[in-house]
């Protein structure tokens, strides 16, 4: 039942709450959308997004030839601040524009880079509405498996261990994480990338690590870890791996 | 150049070979493959993929609607021994076979459960081959984000540290590192399952793991670990989340 009808008869029925989309739109490459994200983009009416300090979003560029014209989109600015307040009422104020698209009986779509409940913001609005709502999360392809796909790289094999670790960690914690795992991916590189590649050739294992910036989009760039550019840009991420011999 | 046609005609210019294409298909919902994976399936005239002792492929009944009827289809039966030459062999052979399509001009689709270089069997083909042959891999949605996406549980948020372990490990090593990082997937839980329950209770961390089963497919389960059945099936994992607040 959709509002619309609700307003042109009266229903003894009170019309249903729209639900809420949480789609992964894998790392860039739109082709790299699921089926299932790219047929929710399609069909909404309302979609939601995040936008970091006011630049386009990533997420928007990755769906928008399969975003309608006349979509509502509900943008969520999200301050680049140390503090985490603002940010928090970035996401309360979005949390609060989709829950009345969603009481109002609409679907809303809330486009995120990746995978939603991998390092991404959507994990702030499923924490505000989720209790409330019906909200189903889409995974995507993650931005890991993508560089690792890209770089000819098999992340990991049998009982291979991989570890995941967010550039900014201090350089104590990745030496010891680093050398305790046969995989190792190291994302949100940026301004850590000096810090990180001293920690990978304190390790010997320069030879081993590979820098990969946008993958998947036409800018990609694929360098051994000992050429890349510091500091990197956001979206870039550098993987180690020392797995057994793959032919085996 | 292919070996085949420049036995039969003697040509200026020698016909390209084919491309070998690795594709992930995700975690097993067809609706959860990417685009490229699908018109890629869709498009080919020869498949590839292992089976696991006669079983029937769990990579091909994701992609079955997509197979046309006259796809020529490589099954590699891969024997389960603890010995790992006589699954050697059967990727030596599988290669052989992928490689004649290849060198004939054709391009072929080698078809993956989750990702290609996410505990796949596809880097062992990838291995054989790709010095010799143009190789695309095709990332897929693993089945790690899957399970989260299905059980509500954010996998991993700012500056936590995801680790990614394998069930067979052994009990000390899967203690250390489940202690040591804020999130836990443990892959092949099978019959691991009271090994790793054990573990996970003695971290105090029985609340914090949930267990899932065939994620996304229509068998799913979603179980708290303490409930899981012990022996697992092969396609299971259990979730450990013990992030921040994802309200901040």
């Amino acid at each position: 039942m959709t509002t619309d009808d609700a307003r042109l008869t009266p229903s003894p029925h009170p019309p249903s709450r729209g639900t809420l989309y949480g789609v992964g739109l894998g790392p860039g490459d739109p082709d790299l959308m699921t089926l299932r994200a790219a047929r929710l983009i399609s069909d909404a009416t309302v979609v939601a997004y995040p936008t970091l300090a006011g630049c386009e979003s990533f997420a928007r560029s990755i769906a928008a030839d399969l975003i309608g014209q006349d979509v509502h989109e509900i943008v969520m600015d999200v301050p680049m601040t140390v503090e985490r307040a603002p940010a928090q009422h970035a996401y309360d104020k979005g949390a609060a524009e989709i829950a009345a698209a969603l009481e109002a009986g609409t679907d809303v779509v809330c486009l995120c880079e990746g995978d939603p409940f991998f390092y991404g913001s959507f994990m702030y609005i499923f924490a505000r509405l989720s209790e409330t709502y019906d909200v189903e999360v889409v995974p995507g392809v993650t931005s890991v498996t993508a560089c690792a796909a890209r770089t000819g790289m098999p992340l990991a094999a049998r009982n291979e261990r991989l570890t995941i670790l967010p550039g900014p960690l201090p350089a104590a914690e990745l030496q010891a994480r680093i050398d305790g795992a046969e995989s190792v991916v190291v994302m949100k590189v940026g301004r850590h990338l000096s810090k990180i590649r001293e920690v990978v050739a304190g390790l010997g294992l320069l030879n081993a690590a590979v820098y990969v910036e946008r993958a998947t989009l036409s800018e990609e760039r694929v360098l051994p870890l000992a050429d890349a550019p510091d500091p990197a840009p956001y979206f870039s991420m550098i993987l180690i791996t020392k797995g057994a011999d793959p032919w085996l």
